[in-house]
C-alpha cells in the first residue's frame, strides 16, 4: 500500500481483536516513532507510556467513558506531557545539544539564552496549552505511522486525565496525561470496519493561492 | 527506507532549494494527506491553504520572524481552522455522513444530539483551542507523510497568524491560521543537513507498564 491508501485504510477502531497481540518489534516501532516526533524548539515535553497489563487496562475503562477498545487492545498507549515544566528543561536539551552535537558554547548560548527567556516569560497554563499541542503532532505522527504499519489504533480524547494520573501514578513522574491510543489489530466483526470512510471533498478542504 | 529510517531523514529544513519543485502528484499526496487526517469526532474543522506565489510567500517572510524558507519553498502550506465555529458544522457532518454512507435517521439522530449538544455547550475561546488542537494532528501526520515520501518541510509556529489572515484574505473564508508548513527540497549547502538529531534516550522518553 502507498501511504495515501495506508491512511485511507485507517480508522478508529471500534473493537479490538483480543486474540492479537502486537510482537515486540511492532512496539519498538511505535516507541521509536514517538520518540522522533517533532517537537517545539525540539524541547520534547512528553512522554509515552506503554500499558500492557489488563488488570489496569481494565481499570481504566470507567474512566474512559467506558470504551472496551481500553481493555480489548493489545497496548495501550499514553501520551503525556510534563507538568510543572521550567527552564530546567531547556538547560537539560542544550546539555543533549551539547553532548550529541558537540556545539560550541559560543554557538549555543545565544539560542540557549532567548529560549530560557521563552519558557521563562510564559504561565505554567499557557506552557500546558503549548506541550498539550506537542501532544497532538505526537498522535498525529503516530496515526500515520501504525497506518503504515498496518497497526490498528484508537485515538481518544475522551477519558479523565485526573483519573488516569492518579491511576498509573503519574504525579510521581511529574506528568500529565492528555491523549490515549489503544493500538492492536481491528475485530473481524468490528461494525466499523466496512464503513465507508466519511471525508469532505478535497475542493471543501484545500485552497489554492498560485 | 522503512518509516524510522524516514523519521531520521527527516529534519525541520533551514534553507530550501530554489531550482527544485514538487511535482503535481506529490502535492496531491498532501492535500489528500491532509484530508484524510483523524479528527475530534469526524467534523474536519480544519483547511489547508496551499500557495505557491512567490509574491505572496515574500510578503509572508517578514511576519514568519524573517525565515527564508517561506520564500525559498517550492510550496508554503498554511493549516487553518475555522473562526466562529457553530453547531452548522456538525449538521454538515451528519448531512454528509448519511450522503455518504447512507445511514438511517434513527442512528444517527442520537448521536446528532449528543454531538450538537457539546459543540453548543463550549465557548468560543473553547471551540478554538479544541479545533486547534486538532491542527496539530494535521500537521503530525502531514510531516510523516512527507518524510515517508521523501520530501522536505519545515514545521512552524514562528510567525504572526493575524498578519497571515490579512494577507491571505482568511477572514473571508471564515479561517484562522494556525499552522505554517514549507515544503520542498533541502538545499545541498543546509547546515542543519549534516548535524546529527537530538533526541532524548528511549528509556527517558518511554515508561512501561506492565
Amino acid at each position: 500500500m502507498n501511504i495515501i491508501d495506508n491512511l485511507k485504510w485507517r480508522y478508529a477502531v471500534k473493537k479490538f481483536d483480543t486474540n492479537k497481540e502486537l510482537s515486540e518489534a511492532q512496539i519498538q516501532v511505535l516507541k521509536e516513532a514517538f520518540n522522533l516526533t517533532a517537537t517545539s524548539y525540539g524541547l520534547q515535553p512528553l512522554k509515552l507510556v506503554v500499558i500492557k497489563n489488563k488488570a489496569i487496562q481494565e481499570k481504566l475503562v470507567s474512566v474512559s467513558w467506558n470504551q472496551p477498545q481500553i481493555l480489548q487492545a493489545s497496548h495501550l498507549l499514553v501520551i503525556c506531557i510534563q507538568d510543572n515544566y521550567t527552564t530546567k528543561e531547556v538547560a537539560s536539551y542544550f546539555n543533549l545539544v551539547q553532548k550529541v552535537r558537540k556545539t560550541p558554547d559560543e554557538i549555543i548560548n545565544p539560542f540557549k539564552k532567548f529560549l530560557t527567556a521563552e519558557i521563562a516569560k510564559k504561565t505554567q497554563e499557557e506552557l500546558f496549552i503549548s506541550n498539550k499541542n506537542q501532544a497532538y503532532i505526537a498522535l498525529g505522527n503516530l496515526m500515520t505511522v501504525c497506518a503504515s504499519q498496518e497497526i490498528d489504533a484508537c485515538p481518544m480524547e475522551g477519558f479523565i486525565p485526573e483519573k488516569y494520573d492518579e491511576i498509573l501514578d503519574l504525579k510521581k513522574h511529574n506528568l500529565k496525561s492528555v491523549l490515549v491510543m489503544p493500538v492492536g489489530f481491528r475485530a473481524e466483526d468490528d461494525y466499523m470496519k466496512a464503513l465507508i470512510k466519511v471525508r469532505k471533498e478535497l475542493s471543501e478542504s484545500i485552497i489554492e493561492i498560485n
